[in-house]
């Protein structure tokens, strides 16, 4: 009886975009082999093949869901021979490929536990094709720990120590300049960077500053602020995002057609502020 | 205990796009709120900060929806002063803010009801960003009342008469000629204008009249008729849509890329028809 | 009661797109009428009005999927004399325009079985528009029989040899050379053609061969595979892919930038290969 060991949660984060039937195709067999499970589909727009990407995404959202098996799946590798676990973290279970994508997330949760690997083909749909694990290998994993079974069914443990990890992005703060680059940029046309609030501290830095940030080849006035709605229609500011990094935005605008950055761009604000 | 004093459905629109995990970060929290309440996902493909659009879209669809807590972002002044608002209508409740994005929908399921200000930290999260109110106070408040909290337990009581109103848009009709505007471009290319069949009764125009639209700076032959399979392949139609306005459509067609017309732009209608 | 007569499951494929509430107004009409049902999106990115397409999509799926009512609109000719059909099928229920769309689908399953034209308007909407029969034929009609309506109840019965159907596509063989055609591009950009893997056999093409493949207009050197892992990245790879239709495929990359080639256009492969 599923419930009482298993979950009653999948969520669902993939690069499978929505203009095929991929999705709906790992929704139904997830359906098949755990009908009594709900899933959440956290986004399936990140970047094809963007495996940072995906990982960033996904450990912004766990805090957010509830408890859960994480079925995720960013794979440019699939078809090869990189590894394919289960993550247990902090009661909950990410299933995807060992390429790094839900380690981030495994420690937003709380930290990477017991590891598997998928090697136990009754866990798998009978045919597996080489290039669609997502249908034949991670969604019937992540659906049968849903409906009950333990993780340790799926296969061997693997050594948490061994798992694919990514670097962190890290801006690079110096005397006189930050060095950053833009991480995301979303729907509103926001650009956010890998700086959060506190590796301004010390800078001299402050809400209400002017500070000259050059991006996309341009230098632009940009004021420090607590939030988008903080400075004029049209003006760049640099403020908190919600999932708390640092980002450019335009007020009722879009920063990334008036900057002209895109994702992996470098971004160098200048530490010598004035009032704005 | 939800179910009874609570709501069975959550429905869901926004401007968030499906290129982030706002929507999904959203239902997560809608999940952990209110763990029995099916969410049902209206759009979220309203324009970027275009209230105007969410409104109608909100409003056109309710007819068709199950009782149920009517979640709606779209919030362009989030960060300030504006309003956070649950509405009553008709037994069910609206959810988001007081912009003019809810009250065509109270209205279309029969007219504006007790409407409160969402105060109470307790039915927020713990932490609210300055930017994603979605996330932070209307999904809470949204699954809460799902969940069978009053809609009086969400913070004070406002006035009615003092929640922000949309002008609603109208084309004008004088004896030679009818002023219209576009209000919607589907999919399939369909022009919607402000404009319903009753306002052309008296005009003399019918069914299977050939009449002279301006539109995109040029003038086109437009044959009025039921739907648009009642004109050959390629040609253009003025009809009702499935939502009871008027259309400009090409059977088989895209009628926004013949016309060269977008969301906001005149069509002048002439009233000297001729048999098609 | 529904459950014992009826389905848990009602799948959705169309084409109509997510930009729109059109989806979002079904899945309600769904909900009122069976609240108890749960609906699966397949795909609402089926090419706008690509009926073949969207039989595509819907037979490729149709194996992953749980038992249910099938939901189908792709319909070109909505507003005319076309026939709206429930088909049965090993045991399930598929809906939509009888225009071709559903055939493929329920030949998967196991074979077209009864037949019923859907003119019962006690399984309508009160009002049915001319332009959305999605909303207020299909979607009713589907949701009523998920609920333990007898899909006899919903018309007289058709004939099914009478049943519209699309000619399958079919990739020619001679002694030299194949002549393909483009069936799908993905979001990965692989490009999909009318050939499976045993029209291959007794050319003497194998894996490992690497062949001539002309296509948007010039000749590619294109190596056959397991998959496109197995060769070095930006190569041009011809493989079998997840639904089992040879493919091209560039590995980590888009075959469908690198070649110039979408839906329909031709492929020709010269049978003289020699060892990649």
């Amino acid at each position: 009886m599923p419930g009482m060991a298993g979950y009653d949660w999948i969520t669902f984060t993939s690069d499978y975009g929505l203009e095929d039937h991929f999705v709906g195709v790992c929704h139904g067999v997830i359906a098949r082999v755990a009908p009594g499970a709900r899933v959440l589909d956290v986004s399936h727009a990140v970047g094809a093949q963007d495996v940072r990407q995906g990982a960033r995404v996904l450990a912004e959202a766990v805090p957010y869901l509830p408890r859960a098996v994480h079925l995720a799946v960013v794979d440019p590798e699939v078809g090869t021979g990189r590894g394919m676990v289960a993550v247990e973290a902090a009661g909950q279970v990410l299933v995807g490929p060992d390429n790094g994508l839900l380690v981030w997330a495994a420690e937003a949760l709380g930290g990477v536990g017991r590891v598997v690997a998928l090697e136990n083909p009754a866990y798998r749909l009978t045919t597996v094709s080489r290039t669609f694990h997502g249908r034949d290998v991670f969604a019937p994993a992540a659906a049968h720990v849903a409906a009950g079974v333990d993780p340790g069914e799926l296969g061997p443990e693997v050594d948490p120590a061994r798992l694919v990890r990514l670097e962190r992005p890290a801006a690079r703060v110096d005397g006189e300049r930050v060095l950053a680059s833009v991480v995301a940029v979303d729907h509103f046309g926001n650009l956010a960077l890998d700086l959060r609030p506190e590796d301004l501290e010390g800078t001299g830095v402050a809400a209400g500053d002017a500070v000259e940030v050059r991006a996309g080849g341009r230098a632009h006035r940009v004021v420090v602020a607590e939030t988008f709605a903080s400075v004029a229609a049209g003006e760049l500011v640099l403020h908190e995002d919600s999932f708390g990094s640092l980002a450019l935005a335009v007020n009722q605008g879009r920063a990334a057609g008036r900057v002209g950055a895109v994702v992996g761009d470098p971004v160098e604000i200048a530490l010598k502020p004035g009032r704005a």
